[in-house]
């Protein structure tokens, strides 16, 4: 039976100091080490909450949420993170704000940060803007922290941008690590990132970028698969074949989605646009090209309609591991005859996977809590020690 | 002088074991002891509050608002019942989110409950609706929690569906007990419920329906008052009906408003709209007929201008027992000359009450409290018993 | 080295004690006394927050913010004051609310302050409009808590209305006070709040008034400039007068920017629109006359046009006391070239005094918890002190 001192243990063998004051852009921009901190830290704040033990480190502090897309699970998943902490959610909505009326990031991000300590941002619609967003915010409290002008520096969660989605690739490999038994269990196995078919247009690739930028880094074979047209962004192949050669694995590519699934142990099946057409999506924006906008939406939806037989369906399953591979998804998928006609995935098979796939989803907030800790605490195993000495519940007893 | 002690003592001699890690739909589904346990603890909270002491039982943790229909009391209510007990307010903007973009009810209820103890809905504008999607919520996560998607199973505060307003009826029949000096006081008494004309459309059912569903189990004589045409729901009539029987008292019907008022301890003249017309409305609602709702809408205007005789003026009041009957209110109330030309009551009867209306809203914070209160906890009158004696102040002294 | 005590001797030495259950509607309606307890006690706060101490005074209890105007850094100023002493904000949304359907503004406010320790309302557009509002929520909850209705009686405080921006201007005066280190050091030193174009229209008369209004008491020299036709209030004008007089400073006036800058130790350039023009505003609104309020508009825009040369330059700047003048904004400036075209002030200018000016912003919070705390408790050093000996750190240590 599993105690927080194991936890602990872990944590202390572990190298990941330069997570303290930092923040979390990317994945790939993180250590081995400081990948198994999150992870690990994670399931300590979950296997506390379960067992009543309170997890709130802060007696005061904002965490600032800013939304540039619509989000329900991300939102919550933050707003979760936060409270479990002790920190209150306050969004900064760009509609009630004036930040649109002509201040500039820099001024933005130092008044809203004299009391947060977090600060979590999701722009992921512009090809080249999210991250560099994100960067220019944390420059700028940065500089607000040293400058005096600030008494903490709030530290940054990426909640998605254009390149990478790290709370939820974290979040998958956490449920990907439980449904195998650990790490050392992952070495050998396919892993199948696939397109696939939706009726609706533009969603972000921050998904498959963020999946092939991680899952390459535990000695897994990864498969990228998409009709042709349909490419990610070609420094993240470069990140995830680098990866591959690092970690023992593999990396490749197919346009052939039968090919990815063969003998597959994991598939995760996802609709996401051309990374060229979002380039050329974020230039006609830049120049307020709306009906440029509308066409190329027209465009890539028929594009789109020639590769309705990209589905996750019972068949395709069939030729996975023993038929039965984990079938993965950030949710909501496009559910052939639930949520639309014609979709991602085949009813029969998402409702056989639903308690995974809602499992994958429950480990988001535990991520950015642990994100949130390593960033704010020197000696985060101290801490948990500490809390467990302590030992408030959570909820009364 | 009242003690916590005696609220203590009187929990301990209710049978409310049922309520535990349950939900709270309709008063009728609820026992005699259980009802008295909200008022019971309610009641205790409130003294707890007003003596300084913190019944701030969450260290952390979410209690997630869902408003279909505007709200600022109810909505204020339920933040504050939250705030009281150390739950943060997390609102479920449906516009903000992406339920409307193909998201089950199911996942979405599971996405949002991670870290939820408590989901407060309303949702009553639509017959048929409200209270159905309340339950397929409360199923959703109750199947969360029994397949270990979530650590805890948030308890579900009807915040009005299209069958009941509990938190209403509730905080009223607190008010009633107050005013009587006790539910021992009230065998007997007579109970108006009557329509009043307002120039407005469409107003919910639910508040006279949760009354009448309500107020008939304390040997009460509950008249239900009402234009021809203005039927509430049956189902509802039966439960009256059945529950004056079971309480000695009686529930009557008349289409004559000074009958209803002749010799009446307590009246609640308010606007609603016909039972019939409303359940034809969500019909023209699902056929997505908007002219056919805006025919209809100008239908019952005219049909309401038929019955603006319908109103709680200075005259009637002089028909009630000693013409000092307690005037009660949801409120807001359309006051004539004030808030519309001819609406539910005279500006004089308003504000001669004014008061006491108040009042009972005060305690809509407290009955959520104490619902949530006892959903969470197997013997809440040991947790107040121990917050006592802990006796952490609310605020600093 | 400074220590908490130092501060608590200083409020000991202060008579403050009306403001105890009071409000905060204007700064000329409170003693001497009571401004530099503001002060003291925002300066505290800050100590103990920097030292890792928690202020939170509040086991539970909401803040309700009401925003009738957009803004950015005092919504964040007032959640982050709210959260430091442990009050969760609920922002009052009269889009969400029912406000807009009839309701009394006396009932509005009863019904969201059962459990509401502060109100904080900015309501700045229409002249004799916002301060007024803003007494009748006090008047409405003074009269809740003396009828029973309300167990406390939440404070108010005054987030910018059409005649004071009390908060703004007092985090200004802190500023001032530690960058001259010290009140005592303010005697004839000359600040100038001057007129600046700026390319768009209405801004409020709140921030000048409010600076002549609180820099005229602390023995300063203060010369009020603007282009004929950009009077302020009258009424604030003479409390400048009567403030100079009494604090043995001096208060002026001129149409010549240059002569408000010569020797100016500081300088608080911005823009702002006329008085009786927005008098006329206020009048068309009441009027509904849409119109009548775009020709206004119109009208305006073109007299600004013509004051383009009341900017903030380098060329200006010169002419102040030894050309270093501490340069003062409430922020957000229209920066020329940067925001705007042509605007209040030079971008070299602006940022060359950057870091200052967030410094001046970062003061607010602070003001505002004072503001609160100071209504809230009897003896606040004594709460300081018990504070500082229960330590409980902020972030877990």
């Amino acid at each position: 039976m599993k105690t927080l001192q194991t936890y602990i243990d872990k944590l202390n063998a572990l190298n990941f100091k330069d997570m303290y004051n930092g923040d979390f852009f990317l994945t790939w921009e993180k250590s081995d080490d400081e990948l198994e901190a999150v992870f690990t830290l994670a399931d300590a704040l979950r296997y506390m909450r379960e067992n009543n033990i309170s997890t709130k480190v802060f007696e005061s502090g904002l965490g600032i949420s800013l939304f540039r897309d619509n989000s329900t699970r991300t939102r919550f998943s933050f707003a979760s993170a936060c409270n479990l902490l002790g920190l209150e959610v306050q969004d900064l909505d760009e509609g009630k704000s004036q930040i649109a009326h002509g201040e500039t990031v820099r001024e933005t991000a130092n008044m809203i940060s004299f009391m947060a300590d977090v600060i979590g941002i999701r722009d992921d619609m512009y090809i080249g803007k999210g991250n560099a967003y994100m960067h220019e915010v944390v420059d700028s409290v940065t500089e607000g922290k040293q400058n005096g002008i600030l008494e903490q520096k709030p530290t940054l969660v990426n909640l998605q941008c254009d390149i990478d989605h790290p709370t939820q690739a974290m979040a998958d490999m956490l449920h990907i690590i439980h449904e195998f038994g650990g790490v050392e269990n992952l070495k050998g196995k396919k892993l199948a990132m696939t397109w696939a078919y939706s009726p609706s247009y533009g969603k972000p690739l921050s998904v498959p970028q963020g999946i092939v930028g991680l899952m390459t880094r535990f000695g897994m074979d990864v498969t990228l698969a998409h009709p042709e047209g349909y490419e990610i962004f070609s420094d993240v192949e470069a990140v995830a074949k680098e990866n591959a050669a690092k970690s023992g694995g593999s990396f490749t590519k197919t346009n052939d989605m039968a090919e990815a699934f063969k003998d597959a142990d994991i598939v995760y099946p996802k609709s996401w646009a051309p990374f060229a057409a979002m380039e050329k999506r974020t230039e006609l924006y830049g120049e307020g090209d709306t009906e440029g906008i509308a066409a190329l939406e027209k465009e890539l939806l028929a594009q789109n309609a020639k590769h309705k037989d990209w589905a996750c369906t019972e068949d395709l399953m069939k030729l996975t591991k023993e038929g039965k591979a984990l079938y993965m998804h950030c949710l909501p998928a496009d559910i052939t005859g639930v949520s639309c006609d014609e979709g991602e995935v085949d009813a029969s098979v998402f409702d056989r996977y639903r308690d995974p796939l809602y499992k994958e989803a429950s480990y988001k907030p535990y991520i950015i809590a642990a994100m949130i800790f390593l960033a704010k605490f020197a000696d985060p195993a101290d801490v948990l020690k500490k809390l467990e000495e302590k030992g408030t519940p959570r909820i009364f007893d």
